[in-house]
């Protein structure tokens, strides 16, 4: 398995356990689960594939990824009650699908030899979309748009990273390890210090 | 016209009744109509479309196909009144679409010789999304994520049911009436007699 | 530069503008507002560039598009607190963004020598996704439903208006002119007058 491939697969198990919380929230049955964590696991993914006009969507040539979703949907199904709060454990674990799909997204992009500015954004859209649409879907406020914390911001410091690092080194393996490490470094701190950027604040009340 | 093709006119008429249903819940005007009644028609066929990287999408190869969700829409402007519950009549529209849709989307993805995993899912998001996109946009529950209802269920128990019978004969007919009478009759089921799969049900409570 | 990358880049910029307002409303950070800027600014092209399969999306062929976009982020958050009412700016904003994103898509359509349904689609689909995908991933209700008010009226009938137009000419120019005023005067006319079509009652309650 080459190193894109293994991060996929990660990002789609680790994405894949967030959707299957995201059913255990709203209540649904097994196969509601399997339909909410393979549309989080692939969603960011597909879009990039889609966008890039890469020939074949990524879990199209390798139905595997969707069995991967599927086995953390069951995981989830049967064990989650043990949790203390799935609502911090999905933000967890979303944190650090985020620090998968960031590099993953990127190193397609660095793949297919697209300019700098293409290869920030497939990192940023491969990484928040999956989420994005479990949030929408279910109904929740999107975790990128959460008040005061570092989410996009942490998705976009990423994959600034791995385009630094581009410039710097040709190997592969630093420029992804750079770009998941302070992914999942920045989410991690603004989930357990609070950090963040200053939010924009109206003096005129909203309107 | 191909098996294929009245499958997909099918769907597209029947889910344009049901986006047109939701446009009068919304009290739209003749164009909201419309334009809700292509979104639901069309949606999860171009889904299917993009990502199995076909020649077109099945409405552009074919601009009837809208023509057929503006006929639906025009419909149901002028007669929903006579309806006496309108949530009912889209619930059951929907069920019927799911049952035309599915195997829509199973014929395709046979067609094209794809595996059977892909086949399934082909099946399950075509016959899904476009219902799924009417719900978000319109800000209602959407009907997959509803508790205690086969939805997803019913479209991927008629998915199944095609794969299975692929091995069993080659009849292309067969197959795709086993899945969509497999599709209709679970989904109806669960809409007449309440029918349903054991739901997550957590024992701290939702946190 | 091209008429049509014009037109994309007017568009891009000014739903650009609107994604910042709508980020200024959620009070995010600056991240934030490049993210939903980008969102909007790209969402409909990109939808309309993926259905027709064009070789590339209008932005990855051509990055200074999102710059743009990141500019128009910066721009509102800096000075939106000037702004005596954001909502109100973000109406009349968008709806000049729409009067430029229909030509767009009808342009690119034509271009392409779709037939003209397909060339009707595209225009109102280019010009009403960008902004329906900000609304419902702000979670606000989408301008495109709101009631009493022509939006997908105004570019539905921007998009006739240049199908007529090549009927009686062959500039370019003209026809996207023909279709980018009437989107905007009759988008206009409803904001300032409250134009608008009979929208549907029903004679029951809602059901």
């Amino acid at each position: 398995m080459s190193l894109l491939q293994g991060l996929d697969y990660a990002a789609v198990f680790i994405f894949g356990l967030t959707g299957a919380l995201a059913a255990s929230r709203a209540q649904l049955d097994i196969v509601g689960f399997v339909f909410l964590a393979c549309l989080t696991a692939v969603g960011g993914g597909t879009l990039r594939d889609v966008i890039l006009n890469r020939e074949a969507v990524f879990w199209v040539a390798d139905p595997g990824m969707i069995l991967s979703a599927c086995v953390a949907a069951i995981l989830v199904f049967f064990t989650a009650h043990f949790l203390e709060s799935r609502l911090r454990t999905l933000e967890w674990l979303d944190a650090l699908a985020l620090g998968v799909a960031v590099p993953a997204g990127v190193g397609v992009a660095l793949g297919m030899g697209q300019d700098w500015p293409i290869v920030l954004i497939m990192g940023v859209a491969t990484g928040t979309f999956g989420g994005l649409m479990r949030d929408v879907v279910c109904n929740e406020v999107p975790l990128i748009l959460k008040k005061g914390e570092l989410y996009a911001t942490a998705a976009f410091a990423g994959a600034l990273a791995a385009v630094i690092t581009t410039f710097v080194t040709d190997s592969a393996l630093l420029t992804l390890l750079t770009c998941g490490v302070t992914t999942f470094a920045l989410r991690a701190g603004s989930l357990l210090f609070g950090w963040c950027l200053p939010v924009y604040k109206s003096r005129p009340p909203r309107a």
